[in-house]
């Protein structure tokens, strides 16, 4: 077993705090990875507050890991020690179903195993996340990280990139696409810079004001503050696809209202309650589409590490230290964050 | 000026009675065209009765017509007296935006002219509809009926079987495809004789046990009342389409949740109320789409027809007197039709 220090909850309410736990040992397809750096995503926070249902503390959350590999399992070829590699939100699928045949291991039928939060095959005991020293993960769940970008603004790529990037990719985004982005936050800022630099012409919408010069830094090509009624109007039956990052309620038939013949609409935040419901003609009238998109594949994932070495495209983060995640959270409750923490886990220190 | 003779409403409350008025003269490309037969949409009662907005009366409705053509404009080749056609939802679009450049006039940028309650571009007044004894439409507007087909059946094609074969080729139905239909009623029926013919595997979801046996001689391979959880629950994660043709608010959630990834719900119905929305999460979780999809281009009712005249696919009608028009709409509204009310307009006869 791996002795490992982790910053786990103890309970839905109460703060996280430093925790030892092991890992399991080594196998033989395993690689062992001394995390540097992890994001914290939204995800993280609903899952230990207990918000998408039942949590098991303590729970160890962050699924948007960059660390060197120590050491590999005797059968592992792909991975040495000293590599720099990033895990995400996934380490482990059925590996057999047609999703899993595809490399769209997210969507595995038969339930692909999360990073945290989900049930160890190797072990039966619940997986414990990336807000920790090591980790010991399947080699086919590791990402090869470009060295040529700063490896703690990697990190949030794992998560917030891969779930922005594969519904371009699947809608096809390109030179001529037309993409809209609502919501500036970890997910959307990353979409920003991905549809930008494939191509695309790029509007966002946001309700604040203050976004509108960091929009355009990041590479949207117009920024709508969505509460102008009249320049909602001017981009109707514009855009071909529009990335929602939102996670709360609102209103997406006035998004909706923005595409154009055969758009589609991709909703990528978890909203606890139903957004309100368009009306149907708005989906009949232009063949309309409103879809959703869970994270992405390891291939794909992999497509978008090397995509942002060539690139050079990495997430806007907030450094921060180990013992600093609790405030963390509640400035990231406040949308207080550009665009993501990053726990410097050089900075974790055992349990007293 | 053609003399016509049509079945109008005066107002939005009272009955709908023969009314005389006048086509516009044959134009260089238009095809004068003695009607024959004329289905029931329900869309005729929600325009009359100006549910989907106001209605100028009088007001003719109907655009499931088939008649023989009486004449052709001095620059018409393609249409001779004599010839068996059809004319559905629309009789004109702008014919230069993109859309119609690509053979969806019914998306038409610049709207398309229905074939009632829009406005005639060469006369300027309101549109009248195929409840009536002649039409006088441009060329491009008119479809060749296959003549081994019974013409009054052929009828509800134009509107009901084009709205229910647009999605299913659009979606790329065919062999290995698995396709839930909604509502057995005049679209539904066609959905499940159409994705049949094309080879998909079909289920058809009732709320109504008595429509069991008839979804079943329609085409269905399994008929699930959606009333019983058990059976639902059995089709889960298993369709890739599910055609729903309700048009009032009702659980699409529930049908969501047997579509598998990437599957989409394709809304037919004009729901004047939204239906209640699905969770986020059942987008997200399945990639799973919903959409909306409006008739069909002219050139796609055209390969319908074509279609239907190759299987000896038509609609299932009840063909009623000129004079049973007012008892037939209070009869669809109790879903009191199997599956479709066809006009007989020979015995359609001029206003006292």
């Amino acid at each position: 077993m791996i002795s490992t220090i982790g910053i786990a909850a103890f309970d839905a309410a109460g703060p996280l705090a430093p925790w030892r736990f092991e890992r399991r040992d080594l196998g033989a397809h395993d690689v062992h990875i001394c995390i540097m750096y992890c994001g914290i995503c939204h995800s993280d926070l609903h899952t230990v507050r207990g918000e998408w249902g039942p949590c098991r503390y303590p729970q160890v959350p962050g699924h948007e890991i960059v660390g060197r590999v120590i050491s590999v399992g005797s059968a592992v070829t792909s991975w040495k020690a000293g590599d720099l590699v990033g895990v995400g939100c996934m380490v482990d699928s059925c590996r057999h179903c047609q999703p899993c045949a595809d490399g769209l291991e997210q969507y595995c039928d038969n339930g692909m195993t999360g990073t945290y939060g989900s049930t160890e095959k190797e072990t039966g005991r619940p997986t414990q996340g990336g807000y920790s020293s090591d980790i010991v993960v399947n080699e086919q769940f590791v990402l090869r990280v470009p060295d040529t970008l700063d490896p703690a603004a990697v990190a949030p790529l794992l998560c917030a990139g891969i779930t922005t990037w594969s519904p371009l990719r699947q809608w096809k985004v390109g030179p001529g696409s037309r993409v809209g982005v609502v919501g500036i936050g970890g997910l959307g800022h990353m979409a920003v810079k991905f549809a930008s630099a494939l191509g695309a012409h790029v509007v966002v919408l946001t309700t604040s004001p203050s976004k509108v010069d960091d929009a355009r830094r990041l590479g949207a090509h117009e920024v709508v503050v969505a509460k102008e009624a009249g320049a909602m109007a001017s981009l109707r039956n514009s855009l071909d696809l529009i990335i929602d990052t939102v996670g709360t309620p609102h209103d997406i038939e006035r998004e909706m209202q923005l595409l154009r013949l055969d758009g589609t609409l991709v909703l990528l935040g978890g909203s606890p309650e139903p957004h309100p419901a368009p009306g149907a003609f708005t989906f009949i009238m232009k063949r309309r589409r409103l879809a959703g998109s869970l994270i992405g594949g390891i291939a794909e994932t992999q497509e978008m590490l090397d995509f942002c070495g060539r690139h050079g495209i990495t997430a806007d983060i907030e450094l921060i230290r180990a013992d600093a995640v609790n405030e963390a959270y509640e400035r990231m409750l406040k949308a207080d964050v550009k665009y993501r923490f990053v726990i410097d886990l050089a900075t974790l220190h055992a349990p007293e």
